[in-house]
């Protein structure tokens, strides 16, 4: 990418993140209700951190840092960079306030803009567009983590009533069909991509056919409504426990008001729609789906070479390939070298994108990562015979 | 309490917890960073909801509930009223956001003030005394929250620099003498006091000498150096637990700063003053502590009949008894008896009163309880011989 | 005690414990299945250890241990005497086997009766005394935990078929009236107590009525068949989250099988009986089922002066005195100073003597004490009004 | 196979299992000292109720059952087959004692012997043979269980002097190149074989090199050394919080004693022998000894094509491929479908086979799968690079 291009990437993606903030009130800034969450203000503060740490600290000469203290407060996991925050305290730290973090991503976004007139070497430019598509994925974050705080509000608010982070319904239906073979996977060509989808390699198929659509609400309460979370015979053993430790009865977000199913949008509470596109389901819900179906899920490379021929981009769909490294795969040096290859192990691949998805964010070579039985994002699920 | 004074304590203690809460920022309203620390926020509104629970609802025929989900998200614990939000999550729920939580404290004082103009009888005349004196405790608690929660902040923000809830020194010293004898203790007389404090009824002490001064933070400074902390003969084994699980190596708040003790106040973090009176201490400690000393905490009774001859207010007193039922103590009807008796068991009685309790807060009968590991109240220890 | 009396008394107290586990097969030795219950192999090792720990190597020169690591196995709680198996870990000690255990007590009998063959002075006495009431007090946990062991297994094995410890009916009926005044409490004159029945000192007492029999199984269905454990205004705040928290429903060791109420005794699953006095009960019940009755439970100086009058000695009678010190209470210097004083904390007193309590081992002034929802013991209930 | 093999093969498999046992003293059979290491007794008595209840009920008209008792106590995780004992309740259970056991297990082969006097047809014979494949598996744990029990005990009990389960080294050195192409691999031909080893299918290998040896205890101590256990770069994220929260300093049985490693054995406590092949270490540490090497762990297909030209058997060796479903593979019909398939989720495969495996009990397409963290198996790392 060029520094023109790049500085214009640079503004439209910050600005986007702010875009997706402004419904909230600054009391919804704050809370992390549980672990996985965390506050919007954080996500805000760390994106800008990145920029800040990776950046300016290492190409302005005598950068002064906005807050020493920050450093400590909006590290996420890089231990090369020293202490931070607990994780699991994140939501209870009300200063530095809303206000000032809005401060701090303006004075941030100045020095880069002024970086950004100058002549940058190619290291230089791959790290702020690694940051931009960072602050990408944490604007996912922010829709889902928003989605989380209100939903899980007695009052459930509504964020937006003309947002298009609903529903979703399917275009195309049947069945794609691919041949047994040797196929390449991983990315390839010009442009960005995460460490995570190289090296390009090699992968022997056999013979499939997977769905064009993806599994639409009404199915899934056809599983239900059969009994799919009371059949033990239908799950993952680990699955099975998490069912029932957690009663599951649902996906989440489901409410049975007066014997009919509701669900919590971002629009706030509505009545399932049944041709919707389901959402928000861990893989163990996934898989069961699948069983009782007497189908199964795609793996990673059997999504990605049928991919072409699939309309996605609804859902995050689970696969069933565990997040490993391909072959070849080898992490950079120093702190960005904990990105991605740390989190290779007990995690499942999801594929395609998501409603909350940010524009020009998603690939065909893209590995999304979630642990088995995480369910706050917009998952979904695609069948294969 | 007549009908003109009672309105004009009803709006000077309604002032006072929004006094309380002026240097607060928004965010800081918000959390809930331990289960026993509630949000600013939630104070503020539980206050207004019992007034409106427990009076408008009652004396006002057709009262309108300003909104009905509020009995769900502000109801502590009396379950006579009904479902309520989960203790644990008060912390999240970020609607009503503080300005509607202002608008809540408006339309309930309008509502009472009307009220007041009215002629009452003595019951609603007891209950709304009763719904002050409820107010006045959530305002210490309110001042023992806000300081948890910026306390906890890892830039330790100054609540207020000019606030007197800092130190506290005593300004008498030696020990007063009781003889043995029977003795009454328990409320007596004209005024206010809750039913934990009846009936007054006979007690019988041997003669003892009690401490006119409390321990300041010189002494217990000295008990931590001695090694108070790593002799186990000292503790009881349920605080010798404690202290290992919590590795606890000094009162709360406390922090060595290149060798030099410190402890976060709402004024800042500061160099402890040797000379004040030490807080925020658990009974385990302050058990601990008297051990060390070859002494012991008195009894509630033996304060009781000992605090005539007293200089206290400055720190809660823990004392060696256990909160049960005075005899004849008998809890009223409906919600209004889940107030204290249900708590009467695995707490201890603390009595005086604090730097942070509310003025005309206080009586020699008030017993005030916690669970022994507890200090983020202003806690402190009285010894006798 | 004269030292030849003393002798007798050794090797029949001595005795009475290997009598207690002679219907064991050699798995039942081992367990632990939950924290406060003991391995019977650990009880009888522990009693022996005390005797060699505090007897035998003080009083023998150059005396041999048994076993150089059994003071690492068998010490319970004692800080002073060194490092010890952690107690959540006792049942996972397979070896020394039981039969080794056996050959540790013949030793230190053995040992014992030589010296006690001497003229051994007061305080070598007193503590030999100490370590034969300290085992007769696990002798009663002997019996305790092997009925939780036996009736906590599927299979209900009887542990004696014919044994006594089963039922236990009232003999008396009709409350004792206790006039007001100022009453002694607290051990007087000759033989053994424990330091915790110390001092003797005067309370007030104001008069009351106290029953004369024991709760019944039939009273008690009559509290579970009104919705008793579905009932939160009877029960105290953090009774009312453990029964929730442990979806308890009835006493311990009650089951109901084919709609009718069966209990696990020692001689095996029963029919239980409803003359039959009431065991097996928490605090928190206890308090619940005395609200119901609109009675009250004793305190412990009420019970202890009322029980000249009393039937007592079939169950442990749950007060409503928290386990604290008598003024004037002073422990005692050294490891023996642990057995009683640092356990006076969030634990309740009962009074009385229980079926399974050995012979010789009860006294008006005897005060025993568990935590609010312990119920493994024979615990009843006797009410005030 | 045949009939009358297969009675062979039975009556020696089941005579290994008490062979294993024959060392144990009573009270070793009882415990379950972490919910992952089951009793002795349990293993004898569930591979007893395997053969119990899936031959001789379904063969033999008006089979009495044994103990009606056992199939609540000894079915391991069939859901299919009804309720059974927590997973983590088996320590407890001390009846039926051992003695019992073995009746059953008596009683059990005489059955099975008399039914193997008969034809049977090849579904009966499958059965057996997975049935005795089961035990075997059960011998291993059965090992490794004892080992657990006797490892963990303070006094480090000897198993058996002269055993051949200590050490193990290695006979070759150097790396097997391996070239780029595709390969069949999982289980082809005659014998028996897991369903999880089907179907044989096609994979897409890049060329690699992989030792010949396995890591020895030198190596590791190098690693340990050079800091491997503080240096969080060198783990994955899940495994650097496995570190730390479990102190986790050295393989599992290491002690360090007056500043040399020692290890516990089944022949008792040793000095760690440099030579021999490391053991006892979970996913978490192969990965991060990989990373400090600057090679990688296996996959299990190169892993299986390599295998030919390895030496392997000593440990079951950690590959970094997740365990899940071949492509085809399908669980069979029933209870016996709970074999394998409902925990193909957040394991990690591990080939080869140990000293503990039984005899007979390996193949090259065998593939053994546990969780990151698990470490009480011979566990072993072979390098790629």
């Amino acid at each position: 990418m060029k520094t023109t291009s790049i500085r214009e990437a640079y503004n439209s993606v910050r600005k986007y993140s702010e875009h997706i903030c402004a419904p909230l009130e600054t009391e919804d800034y704050v809370p992390q209700p549980v672990p996985f969450v965390s506050p919007p203000k954080w996500h805000l503060a760390h994106s800008t951190w990145f920029f800040e740490t990776f950046i300016l600290k290492n190409l302005i000469e005598n950068y002064q840092v906005f807050d020493p203290d920050f450093n400590y407060l909006f590290n996420s996991y890089y231990n090369n960079v020293g202490e931070r925050t607990l994780r699991t305290d994140r939501g209870n730290v009300t200063r530095p306030t809303t206000k000032a973090v809005y401060a701090y991503r303006q004075h941030v976004d100045a020095c880069m803009n002024d970086l950004l007139e100058s002549e940058l070497d190619d290291a230089a430019l791959s790290l702020i567009e690694l940051g931009l598509h960072h602050e990408q994925q944490h604007q996912e974050l922010l829709v889902t983590d928003i989605k989380y705080i209100l939903g899980h509000n007695p009052l459930f608010p509504v964020y937006k009533s003309d947002h298009n982070l609903v529903d979703g319904t399917n275009t195309e239906t049947g069945f794609v069909k691919i041949p047994e073979g040797v196929y390449d996977i991983g990315f390839a060509g010009e442009g960005f991509c995460f460490d995570n989808e190289l090296g390009r390699h090699k992968v022997y198929l056999h013979d499939f056919e997977i769905s064009k659509s993806l599994v639409i609400n009404k199915e899934y309460i056809e599983f239900m409504n059969s009994g799919g979370y009371q059949n033990f015979n239908l799950w993952l053993d680990e699955g099975w426990s998490w069912v029932n430790a957690n009663t599951v009865q649902s996906p989440m977000y489901w409410h049975k008001i007066n014997g009919e199913w509701h669900y919590y949008t971002l629009a706030g509470l509505q009545k399932v729609n049944p041709k919707a596109i389901l959402s928000h389901i861990s893989f163990f819900e996934a898989s069961a789906f699948a069983q009782w179906k007497g189908m199964r899920l795609p793996t990673e490379a059997e999504w990605e070479i049928a991919s072409v021929n699939l309309d996605w981009g609804a859902r995050w769909e689970w696969t069933n390939s565990a997040y490993l490294p391909y072959p070849g795969f080898s992490k950079a040096e120093g702190a960005v070298g904990e990105y991605n290859g740390k989190f290779m192990i007990n995690q499942m691949v999801l594929r395609g994108a998501s409603v909350a998805t940010s524009p020009e964010h998603s690939r065909r070579t893209y590995r999304n990562f979630f642990h088995t039985h995480e369910r706050w994002q917009y998952t979904g699920i695609r069948l294969v015979k």
